[in-house]
Formats: C-alpha cells, sequence, structure tokens
C-alpha cells in the first residue's frame, strides 16, 4: 500500500553529510562549493555517481545541470530538485538537501515496486545562488539565458562566467541549447529550507509555498538643508532625517491601509549627509523593498508609499525623489502543485501551512516553462547562508515524505 | 546729548572690508585667517594699529589676546570685544564684526567728548573657533587653561598649539600668566552674527541672548537581529531601524512633554548594520544631541528620552544602550547686562527680542568671571563659517549702536 511509503531518513542523511564534506572549510564548518569551483564540479560527479547507483540515467546539459531520469513510463517528465552549488560559507541544506530529497524519493518509489505512469527526473541545477547573478541553470532549462549575457557575465573578482565554465572543460555557449522543449515537465518540485522564521516560531514541520514574491525596490532621496542643530530652531529646520522617520513610521498603517498579512517592507540602507552629530541633517538617501504574493497589492502598495513619502517629504520642506531599481512581479505556484502537495499533507497527516516565499528559488524561474510547486522544511533560528544553517532531521523527513507523496500523485502512483 | 549718539557705519565698514581681506582666500572668497597662521598674527597687527591710532594703550597677553584699553575713570574695567581668528574658508563678520564694533563704540564715546567712570577695553581674542578645541583666549583670560592641556593640545593635522604659538614668536606658558584678576572686569558685551535664521525670518534688526543653551551629547545603540527582509514577516523582526524611526518620530511629543520653546534636539548621524537594502536591519548607532537654556528641562528631556527609547526598544524586541559623551549646562548671560541691553534698545527704538544662542561664543567663558552679556545681528539665510556669511550693513549700524549704548550705560555715561 503505497499511502504508507517512507524515505529512508537514514540513508539520505548519510548522504547530505557526505556531501557536506564537499567543499567544506575547515576553519568555520562552512561550505565554499560556490559555483564552477572545482568542488562544485566535484559535488555534482558525487551526486551523479548516486544516481548512476540507482540506475538513473544521468547527463550534464550545456549549462552544468546534473539531470538523472528513472526511465519509467512515458510522455513529459515529472522534475524534481534544487541546486547544489552553494553561497561562500554557506550551510549543507540550501540547495543539496532538495536534489538529494529528489533522488531519495526516488529510490524510495523504485524499492517498493511502482511504476509510475511517466518518466521521473532528478535535477540538480548550477549557479542557483548568485555567483554570476543567480539561476542560471535553471534559466537555461527556461530558455532565458541570452548569448550577450552569457558572454558578459562576471562575478564580483572579475572573472568571466565563460572562463569559469571553460576552466571546468565545459563549453559555455552550449548552455543556449540547454532549454528544455515545451511541453516536455509535466511538474516541477522543489524541496527547500525556509531560510526564515516562520515554521520554527509556529512550530509547522513544512510549509507548502504558494509563491514567490513579487519585490520592488526603491532608492529614495530627502533633499532639505544642513543646518547647525544649536543655532536652528525646530520650526525653522528642513531636517531631511525627520522626513525618513516619518515616513518609516507610517509602514505599519501603510500595510493595514494598502497591503496583506504577507507585505513585507523594509527600510535596511539610510545614509545622511552630512551625517554629523551637530548638524541637522540635509540629505537622507534611503532603500525601500517590498514583497506581496498579489502585483496588484504591489502596485497600492507603492501607490500608498509614493503619497506618504509625499507628504513627510512636504511637512519638513523637503525635496523627493524616488528611483526605482526593479520591479519584478510575483511568480504564484501552479495551483494543480498545490493542491498535489495538500492531498500529500493530508494523507500523510502532515500540518503543512501555506506560505509565500520572500527568498527566491529555481522553482520561480522554472514555473514559467512548467507547473511547480515549492516546499518548505524550519530553518532553526531562521539561519541560512551560514555555517550554522540547520533543520531538525525530523522535519527534513517530514518534508521528503511530502516530496514523495506529492511526486507519486503527480506520476499517477 | 549722548541719546543721539550713533556710530560711523562707514568707517566700521571699511575696517572690516580691509581685515576681511588679511587672510582672504582668492579662489573662494572666504577667510582662512586661522589661529595662530601667520595671517591670523597679521588680523592682530592690524587691529593694533588702528586701537593705537584711537589712543589706546595696546597689549598682547600670553595666549595672544590682543588688548586696547581707553584708560578713562578708575575702578574694574567695562570689556567689549569678540575673536579675530576664522574657521578655514570662513567669513569676515564671524568674530572680527564684535572686536571692530567695540573699538568703533569707544571711538565714538571718545569723539563725543564723554568721560566713563571706568575704563573701557576692547578685546580680541584668540583661537576661539576651535584649531586647538576653541575658546583658547578666553579660558585664559578665565584662569581655565591648565598647563597638561597647553603641552598636549594639538590640531587636527597633528602640530601641537604650543609649536604653533613658538612659531609666532610666543611663549607658550605665558598664557597661563593670562588670568584676570578676580572683579576686574565689571561687564563684558559682546556683538556677534546669530549664525541661525531667527532674526532674519522674524525681520528682527538684533537679538539680546539670554545666555548659551546646555547641550548634551548622547550615542544611542539598538540591537536587534539582521534577517533576510524576504523571508522574516514584520512581526518576527527586531528591526532596529524600526525603533530609530519610531522615537525619531516622538521627538516633537518629547519637547511637547518635557521641553520648552527653545529646546532643540537633533539626530544628525545615524549609522546602520549591515546596511544592506535586503537586510532588516540588525543594529542602528545614532546621535542625539539635545539642547535647553534650563538645566532642569534639559534633565527632563533626558529623562523623558530615555524612558522612549527604552519603549521603542521594548516595542521591537531591541536591546538598548545610551552612551552620554557630554553634558555641558547652560551659560547664562547676566541680568544685569541683559537689562542694560534692553534699556538700550529701548532708548534707541530698536525691537531686539531676548533668544538663546544655541552656538557657543567667548561671552559663555567670560560669563564665569565677570557678568556678560551677548548681541546678535542676522545672518543672511543663517549663514555662517562659509564664505557667503554675511549681515546687511543697517543691522551692524543697528547692533552696533545697541553695543555703543549698552556699554555707555555700563560706563555710567
Amino acid at each position: 500500500m503505497s499511502d504508507g511509503l517512507r524515505i529512508n531518513l537514514a540513508r539520505l542523511r548519510a548522504e547530505l553529510e557526505a556531501l557536506g564534506q564537499i567543499g567544506r572549510n575547515p576553519a568555520t564548518g562552512g561550505l565554499d562549493r560556490v559555483s564552477f569551483s572545482d568542488v562544485d564540479m566535484e559535488g555534482r560527479h558525487y551526486v551523479r555517481g548516486l544516481m548512476e547507483k540507482s540506475g538513473l540515467e544521468t547527463s550534464m546539459d550545456g549549462a552544468a545541470n546534473l539531470s538523472g531520469v528513472w526511465n519509467t513510463g512515458k510522455g513529459p517528465v515529472i522534475m524534481l530538485g534544487s541546486h547544489l552549488d552553494t553561497v561562500p560559507d554557506g550551510g549543507m541544506l540550501d540547495g543539496a538537501l532538495g536534489v538529494l530529497a529528489a533522488l531519495e524519493a526516488v529510490r524510495t518509489m523504485q524499492e517498493a515496486g511502482l511504476a509510475p505512469a511517466c518518466p521521473i527526473e532528478v535535477i540538480a541545477t548550477s549557479e542557483e545562488e548568485g555567483r554570476f547573478g543567480g539561476m542560471f541553470g535553471a534559466q537555461a532549462l527556461a530558455g532565458m539565458v541570452t548569448r550577450e549575457w552569457l558572454e558578459t557575465a562576471r562575478d564580483d573578482g572579475g572573472t568571466m562566467l565563460v572562463d569559469a565554465m571553460r576552466a571546468q572543460g565545459l563549453d559555455p555557449q552550449k548552455a543556449l541549447g540547454a532549454k528544455r522543449p515545451e511541453g516536455s515537465i509535466a511538474g516541477f518540485l522543489e524541496l527547500h529550507i525556509e531560510q526564515g522564521p516562520v515554521l520554527e516560531k509556529t512550530g509547522k514541520p513544512a510549509g507548502i509555498v504558494t509563491g514567490i514574491s513579487g519585490v520592488f525596490n526603491w532608492t529614495i532621496r530627502l533633499i532639505g538643508e544642513a543646518n547647525h542643530s544649536g543655532t536652528t530652531p525646530m520650526d525653522m529646520r528642513r531636517d531631511a532625517f525627520r522626513g525618513l522617520a516619518e515616513f518609516a513610521g507610517e509602514i505599519p498603517a501603510l500595510i493595514a491601509e494598502c497591503g496583506s498579512d504577507v507585505s513585507r517592507l523594509t527600510i535596511g540602507k539610510v545614509s545622511l549627509e552630512p551625517n554629523f552629530p551637530h548638524t541637522v541633517p540635509g540629505r537622507a538617501e534611503f532603500t525601500l523593498v517590498a514583497r506581496d504574493m498579489d502585483e496588484a497589492v504591489m502596485h497600492a502598495l507603492a501607490g500608498g508609499a509614493r503619497r506618504r513619502i509625499a507628504e513627510a517629504a512636504a511637512r519638513h520642506g523637503l525635496y523627493h525623489e524616488i528611483e526605482e531599481t526593479s520591479w519584478l512581479p510575483p511568480a504564484p505556484c501552479h495551483s494543480s502543485i498545490i493542491m498535489a502537495l495538500q492531498a500529500a499533507a493530508q494523507s500523510l497527516g502532515i500540518d503543512a501551512p501555506l506560505m509565500p516565499s520572500g527568498a527566491g528559488h529555481d522553482t520561480q524561474v522554472l514555473s514559467a516553462i512548467a507547473p511547480a510547486g515549492l516546499i518548505f522544511v524550519p530553518s532553526v533560528g531562521g539561519v541560512s547562508h551560514a555555517p550554522g544553517e540547520f533543520t531538525d532531521w525530523k522535519d527534513i523527513e517530514t518534508g521528503s515524505n511530502l516530496l514523495l507523496h506529492a511526486a507519486m500523485r503527480l506520476a499517477g502512483v
């Protein structure tokens, strides 16, 4: 009875820990498996070996995406996976969990003698973390990589992407041929750590992601007049910081008026001029990063923020400028995948709430070419991109079983 | 009839403009007559010549204070003056106006054949602007300079005060002997530009200063948690900037509750960590500079600020630290001098409101050893410490006549 099927946590854990030794920095305990490094390729080689051991048909495409196909059934594939590269000094679960849990799900089905109605493909994407901008492998699968971008991308140290790939024996031009044919992926499922505090704080073992939030990023400048703080009375100031502080104080009201319960607005960067204790700030430049799952709500938040910034500026005699540095619409997960995940969670008795993802993942790119879905497991302390990244093994087991059973539903077993 | 006596503006203006050529930077039009520079000494030499031309008995004390005494009458002196040094690229009125207007007042009395009951001394103090910390000359007169300070003071470029003095042929040790005997100054009067916007904006030709505001200077640290702005919901953040913004937004209410109409609170310097657009700020460090004319009000403001900072911190789950880097009590002007200035203003028909000074002046130091008072004239645009520093000549005339008539009252003519 396949409802009782469970992944083998001991095996998955052993492989995660073995992969977690590849690129490990002994000084910090973190992983330095940045994309197209020797250890990144070594990690891919290790996972390819595991895939082959399970009889999967393996290949590496022109973007260094590693693929292992269980050639069972017919038609478009059900694709399961995530990425294998890490940020510098990152953790052992971000990405790797989604790849190895996908492989474990396939093995569990194989061992139970199941016969899925379609091929199941385990994918380990390349360059998700951003050495060269991020989500390179997924974008190559989706046909989003252009020749011009490919030939000009560089990392922070000035190394060209094409040189980093050639150094690993890869032909970068082949990345342009990695696009999957339309309709060839019937569904994509990714298991990933949450990288936030919600599941841990609410005591949930897993979450079903409704989509990747849309985000807009503004740089805002308020321009008043720098004055002597001793000789300038409060009512004769054009204090740029007071304008900023008033706007910042209204963010909760702005969300209450225009936002939703998943709106997230952040002022993360502030610089004042002249930034001297005894001088009224003449100029304040700050960032506003705003997210929501609904683009109409994003527009409402933007409109409300523009109005409140203008009002705060007017109250303090300030000029204001708003520069929109990016606007990315939300990438909703596909309702059919969300429903498969909910049905699987219910059958397994897993309390997995619906939640947005505020961080980007391969799912957001692959949702452009396939019905896609994402499962989160809790991040202890909300930590990720750091050596201290951790998820309770029990939660990893729960999330992996959810991946398994959702995949079974999508694959018709 | 001495009520009709008026200073000679043309003469005063010609001398101010001549002094304004000494140390002038032709590129900016500003003055670089920083203390103990060659041009600072040249300026003193020029003014000494003017004093001698009017029969004053001149001397330079061990701190390079230039003194010109009109030896008329008996007993303690009435002292009038200000400083001659400038900030780098400063203006022609800050300091110089108070010295040359004092000389002009003496000459006006001389020419009218008045016989004051006591000697009148014109003083041009040294190093008021702060190359070596500021108010050096006035502090030497007040006996506040210590040997240890004298021997360790340096400017920003590392030059020792003692070396700068020796380079001008001065013996720095003699500064310790510049203290005036107790009771030897019956009154001190200074005319100075406001360096703020109040007189210009309220359309007044002069102001009678009630005293130099007290000031406290805090560095405040709010410590929360840096988190990913996308994955951390609004209600799970410990956002240090939100704590700062909330406190900053409450400053008007804090002043309404604990302050006065001359309270001035400024957040001039802010630094966030990590100060990255996509990260919730984990740490905010900022300054609070607060001024009032009443030390009890300063204590009330400090108490209210402490409570509001603690409350804002608690609302956002932040630790907070408050470091008091300085606390200077107010230096009130002497009521007898304020009354003499008010009586003189009334007799001249000058609408000169009472006002605090938020900036420091020689008056604040000399008020420790003599009844002292300060007259302000308007600063166009509130500008000072810059080449564009300017006061209408008509207002200079009004302020100088106010100085003259107050001095006449103090000197019993």
